[in-house]
């Protein structure tokens, strides 16, 4: 739940009127997204999304997401693209932030996976994947393992009381990582954030991809292993081989995988995991309860990491 | 800041086939209203609100709420219009709660108001009142003497923290108000809630009212109270005779007051600063920090209730 700045009447008609996009007729602040003000804005000739810019997204970072949208737009990929105000950038400033205007894309984010929303996804995965290999600019992945060892000194005094011996199970397991993390495979611009929430359907088609603000270059099956989590467990925290073998047999159609990134595949799930434990952590511990976010809890990637810990091998998700 | 309630893809879309207004092609939660849960909803036909309503409003309430601004509508008062589902009725369920689907008004309230707006302002609710002789449904104000009695008793043991003497200074006004209240004046029913972020505006003309869940029957000179308070201060809470003027004439060339309403407005005045006061207050110290929604100060209400109670007569609002 998000919307930090308030923008007046006026100063959204002056913004747009940088732009070729005729009269603002109305815009409403979106109940969604954490990171960003985000706006639904309605002109004469369309709908679009006005976002500005908030303090947890890096100014520097920023013609680097709003170069890629350009780019995989222009490339066939459904995703916002950024409009170029009558003077060029496309990266601009409103109520003293970064602000920009994207398309509006149609469609619904699924709330109950369905197998077939896998399958949208880990093809739609690929195309982007393959289509970003030609965008210029790079972008490291601040939550990577270094990332992780950060968030973990944060959180370790405070994790018991989100369960005793929090701290020390992923102290052991973000050692463990560091040891075994994959080197040397295939790398380039990943998503990094694929949630069902950024994934748009229209009836059972995957209609856009939003929300590129964790994108970064970093190996490209650490996509997958995001996927795996976000997508194949169901709510009771079991894991779904079917949505995982659709997944990841529509991404190898389009891409196919080397052996070594079949074989990081559990490694990388892990480490995923941990991720995203290691962020809800520090929110559920950190974060003022009035914030107007609602805290995600940081025990269901516990229990993720723990699958990906037990399994044999990607054969447990479902491939030959 | 609202949005109270996660409606699922699947549970929009069934609802809106109920519906004559094609497919459902995207819906997002709006980060505007306290009451409810408002999504703007798009379709292949065109932008509509879907609303749940939560608990503050009362479910045998909405059948005047849904009645009335269908009447408006019909009477070319521009307004949210319910829709009616295939089979009849405009209140439904959606998960578990009463919910509706109402037409898309364009147009953006304004932040920065000008004596323009006043005047709109005037001449709609004239417009609205006239409009609304012929509703047949009543609602009495549950926000009135009785109501603000109720208020100050359960905000009276903790208003010093507010203010030193604040609970003392409140009973007397309430005193006062119960003694001189005024009867016998046209009653009728007022939407009793068109503060700023109710009324949108296309440039600088009204383009439609909103949000009718505090509509009643009450005297129709206490609307323009409401708008007195809520359009004529600036934000150094200064009175602006200029502002008032223009929305009182407008008013009258379209309703001319009787001798009875224009006395009485001072004391119509008090009452709805007291009121907005009070429920600001019982929210200020009743509601958790934590609750999605950003308390209003209510030492604001406290600053206009003296501007009336000090002034010589209805004169000081620019009228002759």
């Amino acid at each position: 739940m998000a919307v930090y700045t308030e923008v007046t009447d006026d100063e959204v008609r002056a913004f747009v009127a940088e732009y070729d996009i005729g009269e603002v007729v109305s815009y409403q602040g979106i109940a969604e997204g954490v990171e960003n003000s985000n706006f639904l804005l309605r002109t004469t000739r369309g709908s679009y999304i006005l976002t500005l810019y908030e303090k947890r997204v890096r100014g520097e970072d920023l013609p680097f997401f709003l170069g890629l949208m350009e780019h995989l737009a222009k490339d066939g990929i459904a995703c916002p693209t950024p409009l170029h105000g009558r003077d060029g950038p496309s990266l601009r400033r409103l109520c003293g932030r970064p602000a920009a205007i994207v398309t509006f894309l149609e469609g619904m984010w699924p709330r109950r996976i369905q197998p077939l929303h896998c399958a949208e996804l880990g093809d739609a995965m690929a195309r982007l994947h393959l289509a970003a290999r030609g965008f210029p600019l790079a972008r490291s992945n601040d939550l990577s393992l270094a990332g992780w060892r950060a968030l973990l000194d944060a959180t370790a005094a405070k994790a018991h009381s989100v369960q005793p011996g929090l701290a020390e199970e992923l102290g052991r397991e973000l050692a463990s990582l560091e040891k075994s993390w994959p080197k040397g495979l295939p790398t380039g611009v990943i998503h990094a954030d694929l949630f069902p929430d950024n994934v748009f359907f229209l009836d059972s088609k995957l209609s856009g991809l939003i929300d590129f603000y964790f994108a970064c270059n970093d190996l490209l099956a650490y996509d997958l292993a995001i996927g795996l989590n976000a997508w194949c467990f169901e709510p009771d925290l079991s894991f779904n081989i079917t949505k995982a073998r659709l997944m990841l047999q529509a991404y190898r159609r389009r891409r196919p995988l080397e052996p070594g990134e079949l074989e990081a595949l559990p490694i990388l799930a892990r480490g995923s995991a941990l991720r995203f434990l290691l962020t809800r952590l520090y929110d559920w511990l950190f974060q003022p309860p009035g914030a107007f976010v609602r805290r995600k809890d940081p025990l269901e990637y516990l229990a993720k990491l723990r699958f990906h810990r037990r399994i044999a091998g990607p054969t447990a998700y479902g491939l030959d």
